[in-house]
Formats: structure tokens, C-alpha cells, sequence
């Protein structure tokens, strides 16, 4: 059970610290500055420039795509992969310079396995090259969308066509202008046994009778020109071609879609508490109360200490995720999986806080990035399902040794 | 040492939570919503409308001014006004309505307290009958504030003025239009003994030298148009007679200040997570997952309990503090505001944050008022103090008695 | 709302605190280590001579019997009571000494409200003068005692008696060789509805057919000679006037029995905290480590902060549940009880838990009594009902005004 | 980084799981069942059948010595034996049996690195076959042992002895009759530098002027026939050839003594906690209250999988911790070393405490082996220094690179 960084990786991980050092956080906050000028939902012209820019020189760099731990040739594996996640997750362009950001890099999972050769053409080679972006619309307002048999967008054939009607919220991505194409979970059939009801479907973001009623804030936050899009949906009518694999599919797509995928956003959440731990050293050597640096001062070694010890357990919680996966038992691996997606967002959130206070005032102002980084850590607690889903997943799969054969249902 | 509601109060009482229920709490979603409308630092026609017809009707009705525990004739105690505060910390506009919001009582403390009375005539009088607004400026980016010795914005004798130079920021509530008038700490002597460096003048808003240099923001937000402002002076002359009591006496002066002033936002901190309670049993009996109302699923059942023990626990303890203060020795109530301070915070954002992830989504979001009720409650663990100070301070008073008569300093 | 000390209750606590901290508590250890000499399971003459000297003594200054809240006279309130028993809770032998012991005040409780007059003669009379003891057995070995109506010891009428079969352990006291008798939760009828299947039967010490089979260990303590015993009963007869008010009444006994005493415990483990943050104290400014005093390293000023803060919010709660009780309302009454059960155990073995660690190795070792308070509060979270038992009451209270009128039934 | 298991490690591993679960573990109950039959502190006729009839079985097998992980040959590393230490965690002999049990292995190690030959005939030799056993005497009463510099035992030369005066306790294992040889911790020279001053010598146990004092207890067990005794020193004479190394020496035989063996108790301590949570979720399956089983009430679901999420990162910590160690530079293994110990006993407390609440009155009892497990693992929490301490190794070390080129001490 190898979790260090092969020899392979070290090169790649070398150049993706150093651009990330050197070329994309020093450009973070002044793209981050030009988001309230004009339109924001649209990029001003220097936004464009810093990122493609910085998108070009990792492409150049081959330092692209990382994510594609399955493709063929010399692809990293999901635990090599990690390493590299983690670093983004100190930047805030960084993934998008990778192309390695969500929620592109499940889409792509999504048309690359299950897509028709011309989705791939349309649609997969343009996001591989980065020229285009999508969103996945899932969760919907008027139900607990954490129990996706919720889901009720309705999708009905009507000759050659599928026909959608109902609401969406919470598109990630959708209010950037670049942003093409959604995948979208849906019902098609009210009727069938309650994991055969749903379907997923690719709809070009510019058909007609898709209204964008606002977008979603986050902590006050619109995120924009990315964007948590809420769109109300009138009759929307796409060719039949556009569903994935067949109706009654929606399931397993969405559990294949949630591959590797499922864990980068752990990964880079701990890379966040890296980042946040960095801070919050930094300071506490630099600043002075009561006659002392505030190292010194009360429980801020033991504050400094738990932090250090949380983020080692979930980095190696979470690339044994990664190993797990690498081993290609899906099922073996699910509760590795629902393991890191409670841990490393909890950990992030609680060390970032105590970054926050260790700053005083400046830690909740735009002084630091650290207030952003919370308000964005504290989405993946529910973004990809609520922790109480994932802890009763593992809840389950513990239980399940002293159950079975009892002919007693577990929960 | 009764803690419970008098009769005298329960008349008040119940006019305030209706006004709230039915008057003012309707009226803050419109009154935040026109926030971006035009400049975010001035008041929109309608926020005039909305904000002067309530402070009119709270005016007629005699339920203004709650504050002022000290002043003659049958002003309410410490415990009969927190209840009300509690109340009031249940709406984003209802403080204000009463004249009860921060800083303005605490300045109207100082003025009444330590103010000539030009300055009563000048500057108190229209802050009672909210007229104006005032802002305090203590807190300075260059150093640890929580340590007050540092306070370093200099104050130099020049004839008959003072001249004032440095920074500050965190200067809550400076964005208002309405914001006539700064009380600032100073030091006007650094060769003093520790504790009488500093002092308190009064400083008029508009006077030349003062350059508003940006809002601050708080997780992203600028809580305009109130807005808590970073300030530079350069050569801001003041007549002598503005200095409050004397040189020196900025520390005195503080601790007079922050008298029952000290825990109101304790009070209304306690009202938060009692709304934030509310809302969260809402959610639980009306959102369906997995087959059943989230009350009923996992812990539910045990969070909902743990926060309602929480917030019983800080209320009587902050209902005590007030009761000593209420008794008149300042030495005695000091850990008791000092332990309330610490705890209302820390309950407060645990259930809201509780009651977010019960929400799931739209927890996060702009549809409920629970991201803001968060990040604004975040503050007051560093506003006046961060904990550890106040932990510091309740160790200290705690280890007291063990140490008296050894002539060993406790930390 | 008046939580605070009376003027009747000052002399009487005076008079309490004095003879604990100089007459009583001085003698715990010696009445402790007295327990291996002999026969664990019965009194050495020194034991004797301790607890039947301190209780005359405590007789002949009417501090006794204080539990009894509701008698005639001028009896003390419920909140009276608290401020002495959390005295009582910092020392071995004190509620013995005032006869203020669990199980006895609960079973006094029972005798006086539900006893015939034949009982309140041969059983209540000696227990309140401390002449015998007694125990309650209700807990069974096979079932979750937590939910009572799993109670199955059988009781069946024969003629004019009940015989009795079946197990219960955690007699607490029944190996006290003065515990002269037994009230009993039986089951006198499974076919009755579910709270209707349950008596409580009086059966004396020395009935025919009762068998100790073993003392139960707390932690590896036995705590002799008091003890905590497992019996098996077959076919134990009782007359049937043993049996109290009449078939089916047990719950409603239960619930009657468990009045005031339902807290008692909470306001002792209340008193054992205050006591382990003093020892915690004392030990921080006389210990040295790396050239201070153990209070001025580390998070210890914290610790000692976040004690006295606990402390102090569960004493306010649990004086406020107190007081709901003196106010009459048992089912207002209700969720307060529950919320103390569970608050003042928790906080009070995390306090004791610090104070053990501050000591060192001395802490979990006979040298302090803070190893022995740990375990004996520890139980306190099982003994009358699981934490999250009591948290399930919490929260259905909590809920009730939100699905009242909607037929949905809430857990 | 391998942190799995080894091909070389699976056969022995499996061996080893397999004599626990059917030779020993099922003989723990009736050893400690006879520690009360007569002289608690020698064995009973069947206690020394039970020990030594397992131990000539395991060394039969070649399932011995496996701590000695820098042996020549093809020894087991660190990682390796991590999986070994944690099964022998899972039972109360079994550590013993395989002669990999504390402070054994610790005093092997020392005679190893640091012994004479004539040492190695006379002590390692019987310790290496299982014949007699060692305590080491660090811990004194007297003084905060936790600052090792604070350690005073004197031992002053006179012409060719050494004679030793003082108090040591927690000397663990020494009430066993087969306890041949202390090893012990004094101070040679008050007058030299801080780390110089203290030497570690070999003193046999039936050296005159060696007094037994008692027996410690922990929360009242003291684990007779092992035993963690108070002893006194007076005018205890041995020959200047026991003291090891040279004087001034102590403590770097100390942190060599501390090798891999600091973390074989962290190691155990995992095996105690995945033993805890076997039993939590086995009656958590089988209890039902409330008409469910256990595991479907309440927050038991999250308990389990907090529980389980807790248990994998310590051990993948532990694993690390182990690794790192491997590796051979001691100082860059040494934060990893202290992270470990922190980490691995708090969790194994939480989750022992909440088999315990799962198991009801039960899990307070004898009638499972988790309320001893709390019990044994609470001292690890202060037996190797405090945690307190560990922590603030573990911050230094973190905020090393903060400060160097600063010249700030960083505390």
C-alpha cells in the first residue's frame, strides 16, 4: 500500500508547486479584483488574460488534465493525483489552470464513458482543451435533494424529443459565459422501482426555455463570473439523442460520474488547511500581545499542534481513499470514499477557523484569504451530499458483517 | 437573585416582540434588498422610509432608549433589559428601531458619563432622540488590539489643539450618512506608565484630515451602508476641550464604556440562536428524506436537544452577569461579563450552524438569514476581545484566591 | 424567578458546608480504607463509630432529612435543597450523614406518597430516622432498561400473595447489611397495555427465595459495603397488600418517585465539579514544569476557564429546573429534568477528567479522590437512563409546538 | 511509502490474530479472575500454567521478540510489527505472551544499545527468553516528572558503589515476583548542565535498603500481579560498573530506550479501540429498545461511524509514525512520534467510553472488558509524558521554520 509520491510524480509535482508559487497565487487576488468591474458576469478583458495565460503555459507544460487517471498511457493514478490536488487547493485559479476544476472534470468522466462519439466530438474535446466549460445540474429547491430519489425535473419523450419542465439550483459554473453545457439529472419515469426512475441528459446551455432566475449566494458570495445558478426550466426540448446510456440509467451514471472525482474536492480541502495552517504559523510568530508573540501566548501551541496532527490523519485517510480506488473494487471502495468527504471538509473548516481567530479582525476580512476560504469549505459539507449521508454510508458498511444473515435490516 | 421577567418588564416585553414580529422583522428582507440600489453608503428613499416610520412608532410608544439602565426615574436593571436585547437580536433592523444599537449606546454612555456638557448638548442629545450616529474608533491595523496597551494613533498637544495621526479600522457603523461624530482612543503620551498613555477624545466626523481608505468586509460582507470603515488621519486638529476627562484616562474611560454595554451583544447573540433554534425544528418537521421528516433521522433528535441545553445554559449565565452588574460591584460582575462573552458567541455560531446544515443548501444561501446571522455573530468572538482574553481573565479571577499571599504573579 | 441563596437557607447552609469541610469529609478516607478489612460486605466497629457518629451528630442539629421538600412545616424548597446537596457532592460520606442518601430518599419519596400506613410504620419511619436502608430494584440483566416497559420479572397473584421470579441488578445499596427492603418494579401483566403491565411491590430484605448472586463492579469498584448487587429471585412470596396502590401502577409510581430526587444527583455532580476544579487549582499554582507554575503553561488557563464556565451554566440550569419543580408543574417541569440529567454528568467528568490529568500520574492514582469521582459519575450517564434517553425527551418537547395540529407524529 | 502489509508479514500476522482469538483471549478471564486467590502478588498454580504454557507455545511457533525490530536477520521493521502490536492490544495477555510487553521490551532495548557484556549474560539474555522480567523506575512523587530535568534521585559515588536515595513510583510491572532488575533514572551531578545531570543505572531487585512502600492504584485497580509500585530508596548500594554508559548519560539513554518502542503502545491502544468498536456495533445489532435495535436509534449510526473514521486515521497516523521511524533519522521521525501519541489514546478513550454508553449499565461492569480498557488506556495519556507535552513538542517542531534566522526562541 504505496501512499507516497512515486518517482514519476515528483517532477510533475515539483513544476505544479512552482507555477502555483510563483505564477498563479500572485494573480489571484488581482483576478479576484476585477470581478465586481462591469458586468459580473462576464470576464473583463484582463481576467481573460490572466487565465487563459495561465492556462496556456500549463497546457505548454503538459501540466494538464491531471485528473484523467484512467485514460490511456502513462496517466498518474488517483493517489498521485491527490498530491497534485492538494496544491490546488491552495490557489484559487489553480485547478481551472490544471483543468482540473468541478464541476468539468465529472462531466468529462460522464461523456467519456458513457457519452455517443458525437457527444465526445461536441463536447468532451473542446472541455479536454479547456476552450469550453459545463455545469451538472442535480439538486433541486423543492426537495431534500440529499436523498437523490428526490430528484422530480420531469422529462418526458414527446416524438424525436425529450421534454423538461421543473427547476434546478445550485449550478455550479453555470454563470460563467464560457459555460456551454449542462448534464442534467432528471426523471423520466415516475412509475418504474425508485432506482429506475431518473435519467441523465445533455442539454446545450442556449436551447430555448431555460430562464436563469438568479444566482445562489454563498455566505453572502455569487462567486461570480463562476457562479451557483438557480434556472427555472419551460418546455425545454432536446433531441433523444442527447440521453446518456438509456432511461432508468440516472443512478449509475451519477455513481460513475462520482469516480475519482468524488475525492478531489477532499484533497483540495486539505490543502486549504495546509494553507490555512501556514497562515496561521506565520502570524503567530510575527505578531505580539501581552509582551510575547502569540505562539507564546495560551492554548496556541496546542492550537497549532491538534491542527498539524488533524491534517496528517486526513491526508493519509484520504490518499488511502485514493489507494483504494486505484484498486479498482468500487464497492470496497464506497466507504473509504464517504470517509474523507466527512473528514477532510471538517478538519479544513476547524483549522481554518482557528487561522481566522489567530488573526484577529483581519481574519474575517478581505485582508486574508481566509474568510473565503471558509465560506467555500463550508459548502462541501452539503455540496456533494450532507455529512449525515456519508457517516450513515459508513455506518452501514460497518454494520453490515454483524447483520448479515440475520435476515435484520440495517437502517 | 431573581433572574426572571418583573412585572413592570412583561408589558415592554410583549410590545417589543409584536412590534418585531409583525412591524420590524417583515421589513428587513426589503431593507437589505435595496442595499445595492445606487450608492451602498447612502440610505435608499424607501431604507428612510422604512427605518425613520419605525423609530418614529417605536418613539411614540415609549419603547426607546431601553439602554439606559442608570438614568433616573424607573429605568429598566441589566436583567429586565436583556430580555429585550434578546428579542431584538431576532431581526436585522430591531435594535436600531429601539435606539439600542451598538456603538451608539455605548458612546452615549461615555458622553453622559465622562462629557462635558457642550458635548451632552451637541453630541448626546440627538444621539438619544437617534437623530445621528456616532462611530468608536479603537481597534488599529498595525497592532494586537486585544492587547490595548498597543494602541498607538498619536495625540500631541499643539496650543489649543490636539493633532491627531494614525490608522484605525473596524470603525462600525462610519459608512452611515448619518454618522456625525468618532469617540477615539489615543496615545497621548508613550512615556507614561502603561495604563495612562492613552486617552478618549471626541472627534467630529467631518473634520479635515480624515480619509476613509476602504470598507471592510466581514466574510465578504461590507454591511453597508453601515459598514465598518479603515480610517486614516493625517494632522486632524481638534480643540483641547474635546478630550474626555483628561489625559491618561482612555483606559478608565473604556472600562466605564463598556459597563452593561459590555454584554449587550450577548443578549442579542442569545436571541440569534434562538431563532436559528426555531428555524432548524421548522426544517426538521417539514423537510422529508429517505421516507421520513429529518427530525426523525440520525441525531437529529440530539442536536436539536443539545442546542436547546446551550442556549438555556447561556441564557441564565448571561442573565446572572447581568444581575451582578445590577448589583452595583463593577470587581465582582467583571469574570461574569468576561465568561458570558465567550460563551454567547460560541453557542450562538454552533446552532447557526447547525441549523445551516439542517438546511442543507439553502442553508448557505440567501434564502434564509442564517449565513448572515453567522458570519456577523463570527465577529463578536473578536470584536471586543478575542476569547482567549476573556478565558485570561476568567482564569485569572479563578486561580485569585489561590495565589493571594504567595507574591507569585498568576500569569 | 429567584434562584438565589434565602435568608432561611444562609444559616443552614453555613451549618451544612462547616461540618462537611470539618467534620465529615475529613473522615472519608479513613471510613474508605477501612473497606478491604474483613468482610467487605460488612461494617468494621470504626465504620460504624464514623457514619453513626456524624449522622447523630447531623440529627442533633436538625440538619437532616432535607430532601423532604414537600413535607409540612417550614421545609425547604427545591432550590434550597440544591445549594446543600451540591455540598453534599464533594465529599464520600455527606448525603449518608444527612440522610439525604440515594436510593433511600427516592424509596422515602415512594413510602410517603404511595405507602398504606402499615408501610409508612415498619419501613418509612426507620428509614427517615437512618436506622435501616433500602433499594430499589428496577434494571434487568436481559432487557434495555432504558425503555422500561421492557421490565420482565414476573409477578403473578397466588391466593393472598405475589410471587416474584425473574433478575435485577444495579441494586444499588443492597449490600449495606442494614438494607432492610426492596421496592420493585414487576410486570404484572404482559397482556395490559404497554404502561399498564408494570406494579411496584415492597419485599422485604430477607424474603424467602432472594439471591445475591454477585456485586456488581463499577469500574473494578465494588463499592462496599454499599454496593451495587445482581439477584435472582424464584418464586419469592410477598402478602398481596405489599404490593403499592394497585396492578398496573408501577410507571405512574415511577414517575412519582422520581420527583425532586430526579435531580439530586445532578446538583452532587455539580458539587464533585466545583470540588475538581479547586483540587485543579491548587495543583496549577503549586506544581512546577519547565520553570513555572503548571497554570501559566499550555491551554491550562483555558482549561481552568472553560471549568468555572461550565460550572457555572450547569448550576444555573440545574437551579432553574429546580425551580420549575417548585412552581408544581410536573410536566412543564419535565424537559428541564431532562436537560440537567444530561448537562451536569457531562460537565462534570470532563472537569474531573482535566483535574486527573493536571495531577499527573497521581490523578488516576488513591492520592486524590478525583479517580473515584470519575467513575462514580461516569455511571450517572446510565443510572437513571441514557443520555440519550433524556436528549429524545429534550427534543420532543422542543418539537411539539411545531407538529402540533398536523397529525404527524414527531419520533 | 508502504504502509501495508508485507508478504513476509501476512503469515506471522495471521498466526498471531489466530493464537490471540482461540489460545489467548479466551484464557484473559480466568487469569484475572485468580488475581484475588491469595497473595495478590504472586501467581496462583494456574495463572503461572495459563502464562507460561502460552509463552512456550508462542515461542514454539517462533512468534516471539517481534519489537526487536533493529535485530540482525530478517526482523520485522517497525510497520510490520505495528500490525502485530495492535492485535496483541485486543487482549490482556497476549502483549505478554509473545514477550513483547512493556517496559520489557523499553529495558531489552537499553541492556542492547547500551549494556555491558556481562549486562547482556545477566540481564537481556533471561529478559530475551521470557525467564525473568524488568521494571524502570523514572516517575517521583515528589516532583513534575514530566520536565524529566526535574528528576532527583540521588546517587553519589563512594569509591566503588553508587549509592542511591529517594522516592520513585509507577514502577510498573515491579510487583511481579518474577521482576529481577530495575532499571533506574538518577541524578549523578545537581551542579551540571541541564541534560548532563542525570545517569540511568542497573540496580537488581533484591538489593538491600529497597523498601516497597505500596501498590498504586489506577481508579482503583492495581493490576496485581504486575502491579506499579511506590518504592523507597535509602543507602541503596551497587557496584560503579551498573551505571550505563557514563554519568551525565541519562538522557540520551533515555531517548534511546524511547526507540520504536514509544509508539507499541499506540500501536495497542488501536487494537484496543477496533476491539471496542467490535463490541459497539455487536450489541448495538442485537439490544433493542424502543422497539429497533440500538444501532437504529439516535445518533448511534454517527457514533459508529465517527467512530470507524477515528480508528483509520490514527492507525494510518501510527502506520506513518512507524515508517518514519524506519527510515532512521530520529529527529525527523520525532514530531511524527509525539503526533501518535496524542492522537491514538484520545481516540481509543472515545471510543472505548462509547461502547461503554452503548452497552448500557453492562459497560460499566466486569461483564465486558471495556471498563478496564478505559482504565489502562487513560494512563497512557500520562504515562510517557503528558499530552500536553507531546503537543508542544509537536508545535515546535511545526514552527520551527517560522523562526529560524530569527534568533526568536520559539517557547
Amino acid at each position: 500500500m504505496d501512499l507516497g509520491q512515486t518517482e514519476r510524480l515528483m517532477p510533475v509535482l515539483a513544476a505544479v508547486k512552482d507555477m502555483i508559487a510563483h505564477e498563479i497565487a500572485p494573480l489571484d487576488s488581482e483576478f479576484l479584483a476585477e470581478v465586481p468591474i462591469g458586468d459580473r458576469w462576464t470576464f473583463t478583458p484582463r481576467q481573460t488574460e490572466i487565465l487563459e495565460g495561465l492556462k496556456q503555459k500549463a497546457k505548454d507544460r503538459k501540466l494538464w488534465n491531471f485528473w484523467d487517471t484512467f485514460r490511456e498511457g502513462p496517466a498518474l493514478n488517483t493517489v498521485e493525483y491527490a498530491y497534485l490536488a492538494e496544491e490546488m487547493g491552495k490557489s484559487h485559479l489553480a485547478a481551472e489552470v490544471f483543468n482540473c476544476n468541478a464541476p468539468d472534470t465529472g462531466n468529462m468522466e460522464v461523456f467519456s464513458r458513457y457519452g455517443t462519439q458525437a457527444m465526445k466530438d461536441q463536447w468532451l474535446a473542446p472541455l479536454m482543451a479547456g476552450d469550453i466549460r459545463s455545469a451538472y445540474l442535480m439538486t433541486e429547491p423543492q426537495v431534500a435533494s440529499s436523498d437523490a430519489t428526490n430528484i422530480s425535473m420531469s422529462c418526458v419523450r414527446d416524438g424525436d424529443h425529450y421534454v423538461l419542465n421543473g427547476e434546478k439550483w445550485w449550478a455550479t459554473g453555470a454563470g460563467d459565459p464560457r459555460c456551454a453545457v449542462y448534464i442534467i439529472m432528471v426523471r423520466t419515469n415516475a412509475d418504474a422501482p425508485r432506482h429506475e426512475q431518473h435519467s441523465m441528459i445533455v442539454v446545450p446551455a442556449d436551447t430555448a426555455g431555460i430562464e436563469k432566475l438568479r444566482p445562489m449566494q454563498v455566505y453572502g458570495h455569487d462567486d461570480a463570473p463562476h457562479g451557483h445558478f438557480h434556472f427555472r426550466f419551460k418546455d425545454v426540448r432536446v433531441p433523444v439523442e442527447n440521453l446518456l446510456v438509456g432511461e432508468g440509467k440516472g443512478f449509475e451514471i451519477a455513481q460513475g460520474r462520482l469516480g475519482p472525482g468524488r475525492i478531489h474536492h477532499c484533497m483540495r480541502a486539505i490543502g486549504s488547511a495546509e494553507y490555512a495552517l501556514q497562515l496561521m504559523c506565520e502570524r503567530s510568530v510575527s505578531r505580539t500581545a501581552f509582551g510575547k508573540p502569540l505562539s507564546q501566548l495560551g492554548e496556541n501551541f496546542d492550537i497549532i499542534a491538534e491542527s498539524r496532527m488533524k491534517i496528517e490523519q486526513a491526508r493519509l485517510l484520504c490518499l488511502k481513499a485514493a489507494w483504494m480506488m486505484d484498486q479498482g473494487d468500487k464497492k470496497a471502495a464506497a466507504p473509504w470514499i464517504s470517509q474523507i468527504k466527512v473528514v477532510a471538509p471538517q478538519i479544513a473548516l476547524e483549522i481554518i477557523d482557528q487561522a481566522v481567530q489567530m488573526h484577529g479582525a483581519a481574519g474575517v476580512s478581505q485582508d486574508t484569504p481566509l474568510a473565503h476560504m471558509w465560506t467555500n469549505t463550508r459548502t462541501l459539507r452539503l455540496a456533494d451530499g450532507p455529512d449525515a449521508v456519508h457517516r450513515r454510508q459508513v455506518a452501514r458498511a460497518e454494520l453490515k458483517p454483524y447483520t448479515q444473515g440475520q435476515n435484520a435490516p440495517v437502517g
